[in-house]
């Protein structure tokens, strides 16, 4: 994202509300606050019923629109889904249900891993719940037709990140064994599919090899926010930020706001919040 | 437990209701099967809202009496707690507010700890509420004056459970660097402080070492729930099974099935309910 265009958007139109079922989503705040510092943003982490990776499509698709209602009674005219998991199966209920716009993590990172791959062999990393929606293999060959999805699900890496071993001797032999049957097929670009993930990514970075690149949705999301909002708001002011970031979260402990400490890469005031 | 006293209980006055986070409580179930083929258990794992161990003691009251009413209205007549992070926050609530037995994990456990540890050096592993819950720190000291505690939480080895890796190489790795804190203050038992860890009891055998008891707390309170019964019930006579096993489960998809039947080791039919 063009530094030049920052500050551009007229901060009083507009709130970005961004849910995730727990801290991961926090990841993609990171990745707006850098490129719009103006704007504000209401977060709802669901962390007492996280995380959604194991639970069915249908308990999801309740989850998000109870989320996104949250978030709207917080002021939000824009809803980014940040969880993986959310966004491959409840994004079309939301779009159905809501009348203001909602982006989600998975398309922009469909669209940047079909324009990215050299030779159309495309690895996907995520959770459980994500892999079995089978988003990414159905979503990439629309796109770029002949693409070859191969996907591995991997449970161990948000519990890794939440235990804060980011570059540890086990974490790397993990990511490492995940990242094995997806290399055997000869991936050139690898998305990492889950919001968690790109705390990992020097890790995944040094395992994969020079030769894959890597797709992080978090801020693939984030440019295609911005560059909606620049489309939307060309011709308006850039203002000084009048509403200020507020984080909600469903549960609390001392070791949450650690981890959140870790993926803003700051303290901020974590609010607890019920749905 | 005697194998003679196997069938002695009136299996038509009594039902034991169990919950559990999740399927971590299939491992207590396994436990009272084996020891009580006859008594009939109706089961409620919370799989929508697991994990409890990263949630707060407030938030686990709740889930705990929702759950425990949950069996009542199913015909149970005993509550086990089977989960450790709720057994450690929710009990005394519990108790205060149903007029059934309350069994729970946790206390059995303290029992037998104090009794086989030979220098009263005791480790404990968990998940990390119900090691900052201080339970076992606070209860052994109690029954047996002098004893020194130390707790390591082990975040990783639920989902290392539910991944399926009981004995890779990745597992025995974490599973040493996890006792590692414990073994050097030179403990002499070892309570397995979480009802996913029986699984992977050949691991932490291995890596603990020959000279530390492990302490598997699904078979203590299975044992003290026998106890009770034969105590209550010892001039009934043993009778046919009337009535069936029940399996809920807050939440069920495809993995969860598999999971269960690695943990109860058959396969089961399994209900959806919510509470």
């Amino acid at each position: 994202m063009p530094k030049g265009r920052k500050g551009k958007i007229d901060s009083s139109c507009v709130k970005i509300g961004i849910f995730d079922s727990g801290v991961g989503g926090f990841t993609v705040v990171r990745q707006l606050l850098s490129i719009l510092p103006d704007v504000p943003v209401v977060y709802f982490g669901d962390t007492a019923r996280t995380p959604y990776g194991p639970k069915s499509p249908g308990i999801l698709r309740t989850y998000a629109m109870e989320n996104a209602r949250f978030l709207i009674e917080h002021g939000a005219n824009i809803i980014v889904v940040a969880c993986h998991s959310a966004a491959s199966c409840a994004t079309e209920e939301l779009r159905e249900n809501l009348t203001i716009p909602v982006f989600e993590v998975v398309t922009p990172s469909v669209e940047k891993a079909c324009r990215v791959s050299r030779r159309g062999r495309i690895g996907i990393i995520g959770t459980r719940a994500t892999v079995s929606s089978n988003v990414y293999p159905r979503l990439i060959p629309e796109r770029r037709p002949g693409a070859k999805v191969f996907q591995n699900p991997c449970p161990l890496l948000v519990p890794i990140v939440e235990e804060g071993w980011l570059r540890s001797r086990e974490t790397r032999m993990i990511v490492k064994k995940y990242l094995r049957p997806l290399k055997d097929r000869q991936i050139d670009t690898l998305v990492l599919g889950c919001t968690h993930y790109p705390l990992l990514k020097k890790v995944i970075k040094e395992k994969a090899g020079k030769r894959i690149t890597i797709v992080d949705p978090s801020r693939e999301v984030a440019e295609k926010v911005t560059a909606f909002l620049l489309r939307r708001y060309k011709t308006a002011p850039s203002g000084k930020k009048v509403q200020k970031n507020r984080f909600f979260l469903s549960d609390l402990t001392p070791h949450t706001v650690e981890i959140v400490r870790s993926f803003l890469g700051k303290k901020v005031e974590l609010e607890k919040a019920c749905v």
